[in-house]
């Protein structure tokens, strides 16, 4: 893990959240991205090597959807940084972390993106990232 | 807010967390320390330039044992370090958000420290934090 890449917060929606975080962070979101294969739209902000990441749901099938209609609206999920994900994701199966993908996925941000179920990493839910070069 | 300072994670057992966290982090921890006022034992990771704070409740009338209780483990807070703490207090205070100090408190890690209540921040705890120079 070589870096915070990003915190990602479930919201319902999003112009208000952007306008919200926003006026918290005293920073503008720099990027609006839809991940058509989530069901999710994003908008990024970035504080120092950090971003920020809400998340909207568009569809009742987003996994964004179902977490808010369980949990509410706030903290998702934290995405580290790794240099190579494949040898990552080796380690973290041999440590007895459950991965939630075989593989890596393409994620947001240009990224190559797998989870790490919330079971066995004390309740939070975990991305590992590595940007695509 | 100058950077994600660090993550804050509610755990039962603070040694048992250690344990999954080193794992997970493929890091160490660097640091344990006891806030009596807070009743919270805590033990710190660094990934890059952000901090993950593992929190344990040192009696049940812990905020940690409180939260435990009633959302489980896992996501906590997250902290910004901010370069005025008292100037960023002002600032929020002025957008509409709820300060749960009217003035910075002593936390951990040699920080003065504020926090926002969630309610005004779309269900995510935010703290404020200031380096003790």
């Amino acid at each position: 893990m070589i870096n915070v890449e990003h915190i990602g917060i479930a919201v319902k929606e999003l112009a208000a959240a952007e306008k919200l975080f926003s006026a918290l962070l005293n920073a503008q979101p720099y990027k609006q991205e839809i991940i058509e294969s989530e069901h999710v739209a994003t908008s990024f902000f970035k504080i120092n090597q950090t971003k920020i990441e809400l998340l909207e749901a568009t569809s009742e099938d987003s996994v964004i959807a179902r977490y808010i209609e369980k949990k509410g609206e706030g903290f998702h999920h934290v995405a580290f940084e790794v240099e190579d994900i494949n040898a990552e994701m080796e380690r973290l199966q041999n440590e007895g972390f459950t991965l939630l993908s075989a593989e890596p996925k393409p994620g947001a941000d240009n990224k190559l993106v797998c989870f790490l179920h919330p079971k066995s990493t004390n309740g939070i839910l975990i991305e590992l990232c590595q940007e695509i070069r």
